[in-house]
């Protein structure tokens, strides 16, 4: 953590009766941020406002956001921002009566990932954990996180770059901390996110790329050993192939190619 | 809030990098203070160590937790205290490794709950929001609330206590803070927690009193209409007799006024 702010305030603490803390009471997002801009900035705001309005958050001055990543994102070492809204500080209890929100704003340097998952893909394999169904919370990059730390927790190999988790359907929605794409032939799809996962920028922005040949659809968990490619996307480690899943391993990567050309550069993220 | 101490040193602060706030990566427990005392002190100790265990938690310092609740308790106007027990600092990202846990406690002054809820009964509605099933997480009281904090703000009317939630296959699990018990005929019977919901101190605490009469097993919602008598409870408000559920009435309160005899002194709650 190279700085935070708190409502606009340089400052790295924060008050003990915040509801992020009590209840991860919270949304948030993670920017890459390439020549000292946030990328895909207009997209996460947009994302933030959505997720606000679902959890019936306080207004946010977003405005005021905007400027907080701007800010942050000038930071000379600046690889990362992240926001999180909280709803704020609360009485006891789970009402929500009064709240008036918290904005947090945090930079990072440059993330550790190997560049080379780009042109080599990654390992994954299949997480024990079972997500939760809850349509209420679907899509939504909110503060409740612990069945994502459960899952990654079983990545104990360091050769396995990350999980993927399904729904008690079996329909496979997505890896800890990536969205999930799969090829059968000329289409692609991902993975509906109405009951289980969070719905990314960068899988919005890949959606728009693919317009035609793309369908958000319910995927079997099975089904993938029967895809052409799979890949992952992530708004800080951009477009990610995945090389094998378990034993089953992968060789197409004309997609995941094809999107690293057009989106890696903004990104400032390798084109292999 | 009257008073915070962060691994027990005075101060309400927090530094922005705990995973409590980013994730709601917590468990947490509430007791109620009766004559300067923390009422039911080893059976929180013991359910936070249960859950601590349960999410792979790093090892906290059990004795100076004991310690922290015994100081809070202590405050002259002490009423409630909260013990959150975070896993600490983290680095971006939902891996676990290193992280060296964080000790919260905050003390509140006396609930401003009506006494008159424990003659008169309360009323409730069935909550819109169904939980969702997570058994690697049910039964813990974890920070991940956000179901609950929803169903919670769907208590509009003033003149409705709580709400009850039941899963998916129509099995209520509870009310969004509080157990729920139903007694029929002289059998008395509360949900299994095996899938959703949080296994409270209150609730083990009547199940020990009510060995032999009281049964943990699956009870559909349609189910508790048959009921004679149905009752909440919870650490803070004791035990709270049912009035109705919606449209439908309950006359019986025999077991919950029972119970109020047996476990109400020591609370320093009233016997109605």
């Amino acid at each position: 953590m190279l700085a935070a702010w708190v409502d606009g305030v340089a400052g790295s603490d924060l008050p003990i009766s915040d509801r992020a803390l009590h209840y991860g009471d919270a949304i948030f997002t993670t920017l890459r941020v390439h020549a000292a801009q946030a990328c895909w900035l207009q997209a996460h705001l947009q994302r933030l406002q959505q997720a606000a309005d679902a959890l019936r958050m306080p207004m946010f001055d977003w405005s005021a956001v905007h400027a907080d990543i701007e800010r942050a994102a000038a930071h000379p070492q600046a690889g990362v921002v992240k926001v999180i809204l909280s709803r704020g500080d609360g009485a006891r209890g789970y009402a929500i009566d009064g709240s008036i929100g918290r904005r947090l704003v945090v930079v990072y340097g440059r993330p550790a990932t190997d560049p080379a998952i780009h042109a080599r893909g990654v390992a994954l394999r299949i997480a024990d954990l079972v997500l939760s169904d809850q349509p209420a919370l679907a899509g939504l990059k909110h503060g409740n996180r612990l069945e994502q730390i459960l899952a990654r927790s079983e990545c104990v190999d360091p050769g396995i770059y990350d999980v993927l988790l399904a729904d008690a359907r079996g329909h496979v929605i997505s890896a800890t901390s990536a969205n999930l794409f799969a090829r059968f032939g000329d289409e692609v799809r991902t993975p509906l996110l109405s009951r289980a996962g969070v719905a990314g920028v960068a899988r919005s922005r890949i959606l728009q790329q693919l317009a035609g040949t793309a369908v958000v659809t319910e995927i079997a968990l099975d089904s993938l050993y029967l895809a052409d490619e799979l890949f992952l996307s992530n708004c800080v480690r951009g477009i990610v192939p995945v090389r094998s899943l378990g034993d089953h391993r992968y060789t197409g990567m004309a997609t995941a190619q094809a999107l690293m050309r057009s989106l890696h550069t903004s990104l400032g993220l390798p084109i292999p």
